[in-house]
C-alpha cells in the first residue's frame, strides 16, 4: 500500500453543515451564505466543503445558534439578536436601538473590542466562535395601517416586533406580537394586527404590505445596521486546520462587505416600486424618536445594573459610538448632505 | 525517482511580487496589502505566496499600474485615478467628484455593472484585471493657510491638488501645484503653498500641516469614497490556477470591508486629537460646493463627448447614483442624521 504524501495533509478533506436562519426567499441573506460556502469550496480545491441548508431544511431558523453551539451542525449564518431570550447582550451582535450603523458596527468589531467581547460572550454562553458575515444597512422602521404622527398614535397598537425593539416599543404603549410570518399579511388585512417591522424595501416588496398596512415608516431605530455572523461550533473551530480557519475569516468577511452591497443596489428601485404601488412613505416623527431613546436608555440603564455581559459590551459599544457620530457628522455627511441636496433638485441625473 | 503526487497539482507553488502605490508610513493602507497577502499565504498553506513591496522599493508608488501592466510585477495595490493622465476613465475606480460614497462604490462595483465596465476598461487599456481591494470612506477638503468663505477666496489660490479634482479647482480660479510629498511642510511654511489636500485625520495628523496651515475644511467633494484596487497583469491572472484565483478575489474583498472599518475606527480619535492640537474645522461653503459641482458638470460634458470609455462609465455610474441618493435620504439618514442630533445633545455619551 502507499500512504497518503505528505503534501495532501495540508488540504485534508472536510464537510461540514452550515444551517441558515433564513430561507431561500430572502435570498439577499440566504445567497450570501452559498456564495460564501462556494468561495471556501473552490478556494479549498474541493477539500473543504460547507454545505448550506436554509432555515427549516433541517433546523428551524430561529435555533440555527442551538444547532452550532450543541453539535447538531458544525456552524450557522444567523443574527445573533434572535437569541436576545437567552440572554439580551446577544443584540449587540446584530444591532440595539440607537446602536451604531454598518460602517460603525466593522468599525467596532474589526478594530475596536466588538469582536473580541463577544466572542468571549459567546464562547461563555454557547460554546461557538463568530465571525461577522453581512450586513443589510439602516432598515425600515416597518408597515402600519394608520399613520402614527406621535407617541399616542402608538397607545394600544398591535405590532409585530420583537426583542429589544420590541420592549423599546412598549414603553411607548405598544402592544407587541408574536405571530407567524405567513399569517402577518392576513392579520393585518383584518385588523387584528396594526403594523410589523421586516427588513428594507427589496425584502418587503415581496410581502405585499402596502396592500393592507400603507405606511411606510423610517428608519428603524432599532437597526441603523443589521449584522449577521458566521458562528461556529468552538471545539470544530478549534480542530479546523490553521489555513482553512483563515479561509473561513476570510471569505466570512467578504461576505461582510458584498451582502451590504447586495442591499445598497437592490433597495433603491424597491422602494420607488412600492411608492408607485400605493406605499406611503412616512418619516418617523421626532417625538416618537426621542421618546423611543429615552426608552430605550431606561432598558439600558436597567440591564447594565443586572447583566454584566450586557454591561461590558454596551460600555464599549458606547464610547466608540459617540466617537464615530462626531466623526461622521464631518466628512462622510457632509459630502452625503449636499449629494442629498443635489439629487432633490435633480441635479444627479444628467448624463453624458 | 518518485513523481509529484498529483494531489499537490491542487495546490500548486506560485510565487508572486505585488506592489503599492504607499509607503509603509500610510499603514491604514499599506498593511492592508500585507494583511491581504499573509491571509491568501495562510489560505493556501504557503503555497500562494504573494511578497509586497512599498511604493519605491522596486516601484515608484505612481508607476505601480504601469509596472502590473508590462509584467515587471504580477501585481499591485493602487487607486486607479492616479492614471488619469493616461485615460480620464480611470478615475471612476477610485473616486470622481461629486461621485458615489463607499459604500454606493460596492454596490456599483460588485452588484452594478461598475467592475463589468471598469475591467472591459482596464484589460483594453493596461492588460490587468482588477478587484476591489479597500477605501477610505470620504476624505477631509484639505489644509488652508487662509479662511475660504467663497469662490472668491479660491482666486489664485496655490494648491496641492491633482486629477480631476485638480480641473476642478482650476475653474474655480485655484492654480493647481505639482509638488514632491516631502515639500509640502516647508511650501506651506514658506507660503509659496497656501492648501494642500491630503487623506483624513489619521493620515493626516502625522504630517503635522495644522502648524502652518490651520483651516482643516470637509468634505473633500471629490472624494467621497475612495476605492483602492488589486490590479493583477491579466496574462498571469489567466494563467492562475481557479481556486487562487477565488482565493484573491475573497480576499480582496475582505480587504475592502476592513480597510474601511480600520479608518472609520482611527479616524474619530486623530479628528478630535488634531482639533486640540489647534486645527480648525471649517465645513466648504455651500457657494463653493455648488460653484464645483457646476464646473464639475462642464468637465463631465466635455469628456463624455470626446471620450467613449469615460461616457460609458459616467453614466453607469449617473444612473445609480441618482437613485442611491433617494434611497440614502430615506432609512441610513433617517437613522444616522437623528443620532448626529444626539450626539450634539452630549445623549450618546450615557454608560452603563
Amino acid at each position: 500500500s502507499l500512504a497518503a504524501p505528505a503534501l495532501a495533509q495540508s488540504n485534508p478533506k472536510i464537510n461540514w453543515r452550515m444551517t441558515s436562519s433564513f430561507p431561500k426567499s430572502i435570498d439577499s441573506i440566504f445567497n450570501t451564505s452559498v456564495e460564501m460556502t462556494k468561495r471556501i469550496r473552490e478556494a479549498s480545491d474541493g477539500n473543504f466543503d460547507i454545505q448550506v441548508f436554509a432555515a427549516g431544511e433541517i433546523v428551524p431558523g430561529l435555533e440555527a445558534l442551538d444547532a452550532a453551539s450543541n453539535g447538531t451542525v458544525e456552524l450557522c449564518h444567523t443574527a445573533p439578536y434572535y437569541y436576545v431570550g437567552k440572554n439580551p447582550a446577544y443584540a449587540f451582535g446584530t444591532a440595539v436601538p440607537f446602536g451604531l450603523n454598518a460602517r460603525q458596527e466593522n468599525a467596532w468589531f474589526y478594530q475596536g473590542d466588538g469582536m473580541t467581547l463577544l466572542n468571549d460572550f459567546f464562547k461563555k454562553e454557547a460554546n461557538v466562535y463568530a465571525m461577522p458575515a453581512g450586513n443589510t444597512g439602516a432598515q425600515m422602521g416597518g408597515w402600519y395601517r394608520k399613520e402614527i404622527k406621535s407617541v399616542d398614535d402608538l397607545k394600544g397598537l398591535k405590532m409585530r416586533i420583537a426583542g429589544l425593539a420590541g420592549q423599546v416599543m412598549e414603553k411607548l404603549g405598544v402592544v407587541p406580537q408574536q405571530i407567524a410570518a405567513g399569517d402577518i399579511y392576513s392579520a393585518l388585512e383584518q385588523g387584528t394586527l396594526d403594523a410589523v417591522e421586516f427588513v428594507g424595501p427589496y425584502d418587503d416588496q415581496k410581502l405585499g404590505f402596502y396592500k393592507v398596512a400603507k405606511y411606510y415608516y423610517y428608519p428603524a431605530f432599532w437597526e441603523g445596521g443589521a449584522a449577521l455572523h458566521t458562528m461556529v461550533n468552538l471545539d470544530k473551530w478549534n480542530d479546523l486546520p490553521d489555513q482553512y480557519k483563515t479561509l473561513l475569516k476570510t471569505a466570512s468577511s467578504a461576505a461582510n462587505s458584498e451582502m451590504l452591497a447586495t442591499y445598497d443596489y437592490r433597495n433603491p428601485p424597491a422602494l420607488k416600486k412600492l411608492v408607485s404601488d400605493g406605499a406611503v412613505l412616512r418619516p418617523m416623527s421626532n417625538d416618537i424618536l426621542n421618546a423611543a431613546f429615552d426608552a430605550a436608555q431606561g432598558i439600558y440603564d436597567d440591564l447594565c445594573a443586572k447583566n454584566a455581559d450586557f454591561k461590558k459590551l454596551y460600555d464599549s459599544m458606547t464610547d466608540f459610538r459617540n466617537e464615530a457620530f462626531l466623526w461622521e457628522q464631518v466628512a462622510q455627511y457632509g459630502f452625503d448632505h449636499f449629494m442629498m441636496i443635489k439629487q432633490r433638485e435633480g441635479a444627479l441625473k444628467v448624463k453624458g
